[in-house]
C-alpha cells in the first residue's frame, strides 16, 4: 500500500520529480532500495505520446510511464488529454485476470500525475527492434495469439452477461481523444491529402496519388472504418503493433494499451498481423541477400500462420469450455443434438474475424507508409529508392487484402501471395523507371 | 417553466396524485384549465410496464406516463427499475430535433417520480388496434419509414462525429434492465423451455417442440442476438412494433421508446416489418373471407414495400445531402471521380440493413407466438384452432426469413412468399390432422 503523501497536482515529471514521487511510496521504495538518492533514473520513451522512465535501485527496478498533455511526436501544438493514462490502467485492470504474465505487473496508478508505475521489463526489447535485428522468438506468435484470444474472449458477450460489457463501454467511451487519433490517422487521412501525411518522395508520389484516387480501395477502407466504430465485440488494445510488444527469447509482454476501446476483435488481430507483414516487406533492406534474407522472411511468414492458429485454437477452446454470456447462449446451442449448429456458429464466427483481421491489417500497413506515424522498420532504411521499393510491395499487398478479400480464405493464401506481390511490385517499379 | 414545488419522492401515482402533481406546475395547469378539481383523469395503460393517465381539463389535455418499479404484466414479483422513464425521455430528447411531429410533444420529465407528461394524442388509436379493425392508413408506412431513417441516420456516425455517439452510448449503457428484457425474451427464451414462455396449446405443441430442436433456426437467432448486442449503429427505439405507434387517418406518432439503446438500425426496421407480417397472418380471423380479407391483406403487403422504400429513400437522401460524420467520410468518397465507390457504399449499406431487417423481423414474430409477451392480433382470436393456424403460418414465414435469407433479395420476394408460406403451413396442418 502507498504511504499517505501530499496531493500532487499534474506536472510533467523530470528525473528528480520521479525520484521524489517514487520515494514517497513505501512499497516502491522498498522494491527499489532504501536510498532514493542513489537510484539511477533515465528517460527512455520513444513512442509518440508519453514519457517513460526506467528507475533502477539497489534492490530492483520499476518503469514509470507518464502521459503528456500533448502528442509527443508533434509537440505542444497538438494538445492531447493525459486522461489516456487512466484508460491504459483501466485496460490493464480489465484484462489482467485473464492474460496472466503476458502484461507487465502494475504497481501503482497515480491519477493526479496520470502516471503508471509498473514492472520494469528486462532484458526485454521492443519486438519491432528485434524484428529489424533479425531475431527469432519461438513463443512470440503463440503468445500474442493467446493474448488476443484471452483478452477479447473474456471481455466479449460470449464470456459474460452483456451488462458487464455495457459498463465497460460506458467507461471507455471516455477515451475519445485516442479513438479520434485512430479514426483520423488510420481510416481517413491516409486516403486524402492532409498536412499530417508524409511518404517517401518523390519515389512513391505516383503510387500515393493513385491510392488517393482509388475508389474501390477507399470504399474498402471506409467499410473497415465503419466496423471500427460500430462493432463493439470486446475490449481491444487498440494499438497492438510490434512496438507494443516486448520480448526476450522466452518471454512476451504486451504494453501501451492507451488506445483501448470496445471495438472489433479483428482490429487487434490485424494490428499484429499487419505489422508482421510490414516487417517482411522491410527485410530486403535489413538482411543479407540470399539465405539470410530468405530464411528470416520464411520465419516471419510462419509467424503469421502460428499467430492466427494460436488465436483461433485458444478462442475456440475458451468458447468450448463454456460460455456464461448472452451471445450464442449455451442454453440454446449447448445441449446434445445441436452439434452441427454449434460447429457452424464457431466456423462462421472465426471466418468473420479472419476477414476483419486481414482488412484491418491492410489499413494499418497503409497508414504507416502514407500517413502521419511511420514505422522504423521502413523509416530506418536510409536509401530512399530501396525504402520506396519495400514500401511499394507492402502497399500492393495491403491493397490486395482490402480490395480482393475473396482471394484469402486462409493464412496460407496470404503467405503464398506475399512474395508474389513483392515480385510484381518490384517489376512494376523497374518498368516504370525504364 | 415549472413552478417551484416540493421535492417528490417516488410513489406510485393514483388519479389524485396525478391531479396534485400536475396542479403544482403552472404551465401544465394553464394547459389543462384552471380548476384542477374538475379535471377528468383516467388510467388507460395497456402495456406491460407502466401506468398511463389521460387528464382532460377545460382548456386541453395531457398524457402522463409513470414507470412502475416492476413489470406490470407480471406484477411486483418481477421487479424492474423505473429508471427506464429517464431513458425514454432521453431518447425523445435525442431524436426530437430530427423527427418533427412524428413523436408526441414532451411537456415535462419528473425524475423523482419517473414520469413523463406529454401531448395527449387524440383521436389517435394504437396502430395494432387499427390493424385488427381493418383500418387503412395512407401515410403510415411512409411516416414510419421516414421516422426510422431520420432517427437512425442522425444518431449514427454518418451524421455526426463519433464522439457524439460515444457520449450517447455511455448514457444509454445505463438502460441495462430493459436491454436485458430484450435479450432474454427475444433472443433466448423462445428457443428453449422457459417458465415465462407460453403458446397456443396443444395445437402448436409439435411446432414449438420442433422449433426448440431446430439447430439452423437457433443458430440464425443467435446470430441476430450477436448483432443486437454488438452493432452500435444508431440510437434505436428498441420496441417499434405496432403497439408503439399511434395513428389517425392523417397522423402518425411513435411512442414508448423506453427500450432505447445503441444497436442495429435493422432492429427498429424489423420490429415494424415483423409486426406487419404478424398482422397479415392474423387477418384470416379478423376479416370476412373473400374480398374483404384479400383486400386488406393486399393493403398490408403493400405497406411492407412502402415502408422499406420510404426508409431507403429517405436514408439515402439524408446521406446524399452530406455527412458530417466519421463513417464513410465525405472527404474520401465525396469528391468527383468517386461516383462508383460512393454508389457501391450506399448499395451494400442498404443491402445489409435489409438483411438485418428481415432477420430481426423474424425474431420478433417468433417471440410473440412462443415467448412471454404475445400480441392481441393473435391473442384476441378466441378459437384456438383458428389462432394456431394463423400462428403456424407466421412461424413458418419467420423460419424461412431466418434460415433462408438468400431467398429474399427484395421486399417483393417477401411479398411473394407470404401467401405461399401460409398455404403450405395450412396444408401441413390439415395433413397432420387427418
Amino acid at each position: 500500500m502507498a504511504n499517505a503523501h501530499e496531493p500532487a497536482p499534474y506536472r510533467i515529471l523530470d528525473a528528480e520529480g520521479v525520484r521524489s514521487f517514487l520515494a514517497s511510496h513505501a512499497t516502491l521504495r522498498s522494491r527499489l532500495g532504501a536510498e532514493p538518492e542513489r537510484w539511477q533514473i533515465r528517460e527512455v520513451g520513444d513512442g509518440n505520446l508519453n514519457l517513460v522512465f526506467i528507475v533502477e535501485g539497489g534492490n530492483g527496478a520499476v518503469c514509470l510511464k507518464q502521459a503528456l498533455p500533448y502528442v509527443r511526436a508533434a509537440g505542444p501544438s497538438w494538445p492531447m488529454t493525459p486522461e489516456r493514462a487512466y484508460f491504459e490502467n483501466a485496460y490493464f485492470s480489465a484484462v489482467a485476470p485473464h492474460v496472466g504474465r503476458l502484461i507487465p505487473e502494475i504497481y501503482l496508478y497515480e491519477p493526479d500525475l496520470y502516471c503508471i508505475v509498473m514492472e520494469r521489463l528486462a532484458p526485454h526489447i521492443i519486438l519491432r527492434h528485434g524484428l529489424i535485428g533479425g531475431q527469432c522468438y519461438p513463443d512470440l506468435a503463440r503468445d500474442i495469439g493467446e493474448y488476443v484470444a484471452r483478452a477479447s474472449f473474456f471481455t466479449s458477450d460470449l464470456a459474460q452477461p452483456f451488462e458487464h460489457k455495457l459498463d465497460g463501454m460506458a467507461l471507455f467511451a471516455g477515451n475519445k481523444p485516442l479513438v479520434r487519433i485512430s479514426v483520423d490517422l488510420i481510416f481517413t487521412d491516409p486516403y486524402r491529402a492532409s498536412e499530417r501525411n508524409r511518404h517517401t518522395s518523390p519515389q512513391l508520389d505516383d503510387i500515393v496519388a493513385a491510392l488517393r484516387a482509388d475508389g474501390p480501395l477507399k470504399l474498402a477502407a471506409a467499410r473497415m472504418g465503419w466496423k471500427f466504430l460500430n462493432q463493439v465485440e470486446a475490449l481491444v488494445h487498440g494499438d497492438l503493433h510490434s512496438g507494443s510488444v516486448m520480448v526476450t527469447g522466452g518471454d512476451t509482454r504486451v504494453i501501451d494499451p492507451e488506445f483501448a476501446f470496445y471495438g472489433p476483435i479483428g482490429f487487434d488481430l490485424g494490428a499484429f498481423f499487419g505489422n508482421l507483414l510490414l516487417s517482411w516487406y522491410s527485410q530486403r533492406a535489413h538482411r543479407a541477400p540470399g539465405a539470410e534474407l530468405e530464411g528470416y522472411r520464411s520465419w516471419i511468414l510462419g509467424q503469421l500462420a502460428l499467430f492466427w492458429r494460436s488465436f483461433h485454437d485458444r478462442f475456440l477452446a475458451l468458447w468450448d469450455a463454456g460460455t456464461r454470456g448472452d451471445a450464442y447462449p449455451a442454453a440454446l446451442l449447448g445441449p446434445p443434438g445441436n452439434d452441427a449448429a454449434r460447429a457452424a456458429a464457431r466456423r462462421e464466427f472465426m471466418a468473420s474475424l479472419f476477414t476483419d483481421m486481414l482488412g484491418f491489417a491492410a489499413c494499418k500497413m497503409i497508414r504507416r507508409i502514407v500517413g502521419f506515424a511511420h514505422v522504423i522498420d521502413l523509416e530506418s532504411i536510409p536509401d530512399r529508392v530501396q525504402r520506396a521499393a519495400c514500401e511499394a510491395g507492402a502497399l500492393a499487398m495491403a491493397r490486395m487484402l482490402l480490395t480482393e478479400p475473396q482471394r484469402f480464405a486462409s493464412v496460407q493464401d496470404v503467405i503464398d501471395a506475399v512474395p508474389r506481390v513483392e515480385v510484381a511490385a518490384l517489376s512494376d517499379r523497374s518498368a516504370g523507371a525504364s
